[in-house]
């Protein structure tokens, strides 16, 4: 059989049947050249990218969004301590130490999940695994929410990294973070499989800058005498017009747990790392979390010395507080300038994350039928283009209802994330305990990070809720809902196409074929004599749409067209010749007279079932389009709608 | 036949079709619901509406956009005469008196063509049946032009007068435009058949309220002493930056003639009068071109003599002159509301005549074969709605363009009507010479308005083709050139498609059926069952998308279920099962490995064509779509693009 022939043959005839195709079409080619060069070209399956990366690739590839993090994870925390004034500087320190813990809990109980699930630790597989079907699908809501936010966050955090460093486009704010979206969905429908070096620069240079003026800044608060040296100074804080209390300090640390969103990434994409997997996974993870963690602690001490707040991002004059530091280190120069830019490139990316994870997850979710098919469908590049969409549409609306501003997605963000720490976390701690050998070292750690993220999760709900945090605390389990139902749907539909027993053959007389006919041609010649191949009851029904004064005279002459030019020649040939058949539409909707037909053909002819016979035009160029109807076309759709269980629809494709 | 059936019976079927259809569809009801009652109920043919109209419906009818044209044709002479300031006022009466004497004598003219063509005496038809089919495509570019033109133009002064009683609303000139046009192309999407009050009311109040307000003025110039009374001044005009020479008195002469267009509506739809059709026709031209002339010679006097100038549409304070007529005469008060509301809804339903007129001209037009066959189609609405669709597009379109200033699209406006004119009075002089009989002083008529339009076309012409003139002298070679080219297509295509000689019949052997199977289900039960009904070759092809690592042992699966559940019990039967075929599609394009499939049969089994037949799901509702993919319908266009001569594809629907 075909499937035997060999994979070389197949692409030949492939190839053979690309030239056919467009020369054929004719149609086809101008406009694929313009998709061609937007989308790039059509990707064979084995062209599948199995391109394994090492750590100096991974950190770039998997690293981004918890590095981008660290730009507004502080400013995240400052922000919520801006009516404090000059106090927020002095506690700024107590709301980091602990994030920055955090981070170390979760940089170890991430190594284990890593020497756990080397082919994808991803926490809805881990959840399937270890807590069963409800804990994965709450850990795939949670996930989703949280891919989708972090577009939002990384975009809108990008673009305020620009507009403070040109001014004049803050007002342009909401656009920008669109036109970056589309940018980055567009590149994504591409495949980014070729991006390596797009990722790694701006992320090596965003680390490299970041780190010397973290380092100059350390430096000069420690040698300098009295006030450190400030090339440009920041801005003022405001006045205070509230102390610093419990409170406040918790809601800074939630805000500020956002900067460890993104830590997860590694776990999910094991399988992209060469041998040893588990080694270079390792190292990939700790190299982020190393940098992640000397950048936050770092820009929180810093702010205290250079006195750095953060302000509104709604107000012209906007300076984020990774702008302040570099314009207080390095002045507006060049490395203000490369530094900034490098940040906008690392937190727009940031925001390819979630379009690299989000249409993976979907794709698992979708493969156990919890989400419609399409997600697991791979388009013509290889991409799961169905979830790239449907990030960019609600990543694209939270941005369009949050008006772009980072400060106000904030509140939102960290629940997806933590919610998902603690379910992956929850599942290690199963997994290590079903696990036989001396493994209650590996789960203690996991206990030990599913407590500080449960914890953690606690606190942010609770300083958040009234934020904006209901509105995620709402999404979950109406997300998790969502899901059930589909699966629901697809179980029922299953239900009902499983055929019961044996194939049985019935009906197996040959259809009454009515060919839809308009006049004599070329066209409805080769219909008819398509119809007359297929059975010998061929009906050629002629459909009179409107109700013309000379439409007597029309009948007339079809009819004796028909009976000279086809009825009397077969009959000579000893042909049994079709009949014809005018039938009025008075609505001129012609499949209804069409369908009452194939009513009354099913009542008079039990056991034998009713094909219609549509001749279709097929257009050489793309232009001859708005010459022609769809008229075919639409009557094919209407009868597919509503044929009855006993209709099929033919048909015969004439090439103009 | 069916075709004997009587119409009453059609009727009955045709509701019980309707009820089935919506129970069966399912997915049609909420949806049509929607759509019902923003498109109406559809209609039958023998609701097409016959309602004949008198002289006083035939004003509103028709007339609207004559009478509408009173207030930017003085509007835009006076406007050409900015840069002579005060001294403008003085030269106005040179510039309007031959204004109304053309008029005159276009009124007497058309007259003729009433009494001629007493069913349809457009400038299409006089034109084709007088002067040939060239001077007839010459009538329908200009016509359509100037169709297009006229909804601009009304649109875009109605907004006018808006934003002069209400200046707020002047920064939001060209959305209103798009809103009214929007409403305007809707309302016609449904038909505007039962619309006369809605257009009576607003046309009678426009009379009355301006020839009110102008009568009043007169009588204040003639019996006030010294300068008349002035509710509220108009503003005062400009100095003047040049003297009044023959160039600008030919420039305001060219400009005021755009009051004339719509003139010749009613000659357009002569058939909507009730009998006596001549007369009632005669009296609804008398009224409108007598109202009008009122309205321009008043206008013109008044304006004089309350000093009453052209402004600036695009700065602010814009005020026109009607509305600086009505200011100065009644005051801001009700009565200066009502005119202006009168005088806004007039234009905006001026633009209702193109509405009306252009999808009628372009189906004639298409009838011959000159223009895209969808033109001349009636909807569900008994509309021929995409001569709305393009006239509601190419107008919007002119709108940007323009930016909805009434002042930069005048200069275009008037060649249109004026070679309009022109056609039609030459078509009427061949007329009535080909007539027998004492036709002398008709044809005197005609020739003398032919010369007069003449003269007035090429006065126009020269006075504004440099201010935007030339875009329509371009327009109308190139759409003759394009309405000639559609024409030659179908020539080409009746050619190709016409069959010659006798219907003969070959390769009648049934065709060998492959069907798209996936797996067993009973909707590719019936799809084999159908197949099998067709041919003894039938032939299930599975196709292997994704190179998956499962493949092997999922192909063996296929084939065990296809051996035990299909083959084995028809055998049993003793009937030929259908064989089983698993092919590779290996970049998930599933059409070209059955395409490649089909041209191997052909060339295996000369004389037997081949039939793709394709199960597929019809959903019950809307909300399911989503969750299934176009699969089906996917393969079938890609087939139909790419079929060869000897293939056919088959739909099986199967309703879940």
């Amino acid at each position: 059989m075909q499937h035997e022939a060999a994979p070389a043959a197949i692409g030949e005839q492939r190839r053979q049947q690309a030239v056919h195709g467009t020369i054929a079409a004719g149609v086809g080619f101008p406009r694929m050249k313009l998709f061609d060069a937007i989308f790039g070209r059509r990707l064979a399956n084995r062209e599948h990218g199995d391109q394994k990366i090492g750590w100096l690739a991974g950190v770039p590839a998997m690293g981004l969004d918890g590095l981008g993090s660290s730009s507004y994870g502080p400013e995240a925390a400052l922000a919520i301590m801006i009516p404090a004034g000059a106090a927020s500087l002095a506690w700024i320190g107590w709301v980091m130490v602990p994030v920055v813990a955090l981070l170390a809990i979760l940089y170890l109980s991430y190594r284990q999940t890593v020497v756990a699930y080397p082919s994808n630790g991803g926490a809805y597989t881990v959840a399937k695994e270890n807590l069963g079907i409800n804990g994965a699908l709450l850990a795939a809501a949670a996930l989703m929410i949280d891919y989708v936010l972090n577009v939002a966050v990384g975009i809108s955090a990008g673009v305020g990294a620009l507009t403070s460093s040109v001014p004049a486009l803050q007002p342009y704010t909401l656009w920008l973070c669109l036109g970056v979206l589309l940018a980055v969905a567009l590149a994504n429908l591409r495949g980014t499989r070729e991006a390596g070096l797009l990722f790694a620069l701006p992320t090596y240079l965003f680390i490299l800058s970041f780190l010397a003026i973290i380092a100059v800044a350390i430096t000069r608060l420690a040698f300098d005498h009295g006030p450190p040296h400030v090339v440009i100074a920041p801005p003022p804080l405001g006045r205070a017009t509230q102390a610093v209390g419990w409170w406040l300090l918790l809601r800074a640390f939630a805000a500020g747990c956002t900067a460890m969103t993104g830590v997860e990434a590694v776990s999910n994409g094991v399988n992209a790392f060469k041998e040893p997997v588990v080694r270079q996974a390792h190292a990939t993870l700790t190299v982020i979390c190393v940098v992640l963690g000397l950048l936050l602690a770092g820009v929180a001490y810093v702010a205290r010395g250079y006195g750095l707040g953060a302000m509104d991002q709604t107000k012209p004059g906007y300076q984020s507080v990774m702008s302040q530091l570099a314009g207080a280190v390095a002045g507006h120069g060049t490395i203000y300038y490369a530094a900034m830019a490098s940040l906008l490139a690392v937190l727009c990316l940031s925001a390819n994350t979630s379009f690299v994870g989000f249409p993976r997850l979907c794709r698992l979710v979708a493969l156990d039928g919890y989400l419609p098919k399409a997600f697991a469908v791979a388009d013509r590049r290889l991409v799961f283009s169905a979830g790239v969409l449907f990030l960019t549409v609600t990543g694209g609306g939270l941005l369009i209802v949050f008006g772009g501003i980072t400060d106000r997605l904030i509140p939102l963000f960290a629940i997806g994330a933590f919610l998902t720490f603690t379910i992956s976390q929850l599942g290690m701690v199963v997994h290590w305990h079903r696990q036989p050998g001396r493994t209650a070292w590996r789960l203690g750690i996991n206990a030990l990070g599913a407590a500080t993220t449960i914890v953690s999760l606690v606190v942010i709900l609770a300083a958040k809720f009234l934020d904006g945090a209901w509105i995620v605390v709402l999404a979950i389990p109406l997300s998790v809902a969502g899901l059930i139902v589909i699966r629901r749907y697809y179980r029922r539909m299953a239900d009902r196409l499983a055929a019961p027993g044996d194939f049985t053959a019935d009906e197996m007389e040959a259809p009454t074929v009515l060919v839809a006919y308009e006049a004599r041609s070329r066209m409805t010649d080769r219909a008819l004599r398509f119809a007359m191949s297929l059975s010998r009851n061929v009906v050629a029904v002629h459909l009179l749409r409107l109700s013309d004064p000379d439409q007597d005279e029309d009948c007339r002459t079809i009819r004796e067209q028909f009976e000279q030019q086809v009825a009397t020649p077969l009959v000579a040939q000893g042909i049994e010749p079709p009949r014809l058949m005018l039938v009025p539409a008075p609505r001129r909707r012609i499949h209804e007279p069409l369908l009452e037909l194939v009513r009354k053909l099913d009542a008079a002819t039990p056991g034998r079932s009713v094909a219609i016979l549509i001749p279709e035009l097929v257009l050489r160029h793309w232009w001859e389009r708005p010459l022609h109807g769809r008229q075919a076309q639409r009557l094919r759709t209407a009868l597919v709608e509503h044929a009855g269980p006993r209709l099929m629809i033919i048909t015969s494709p004439w090439r103009a």
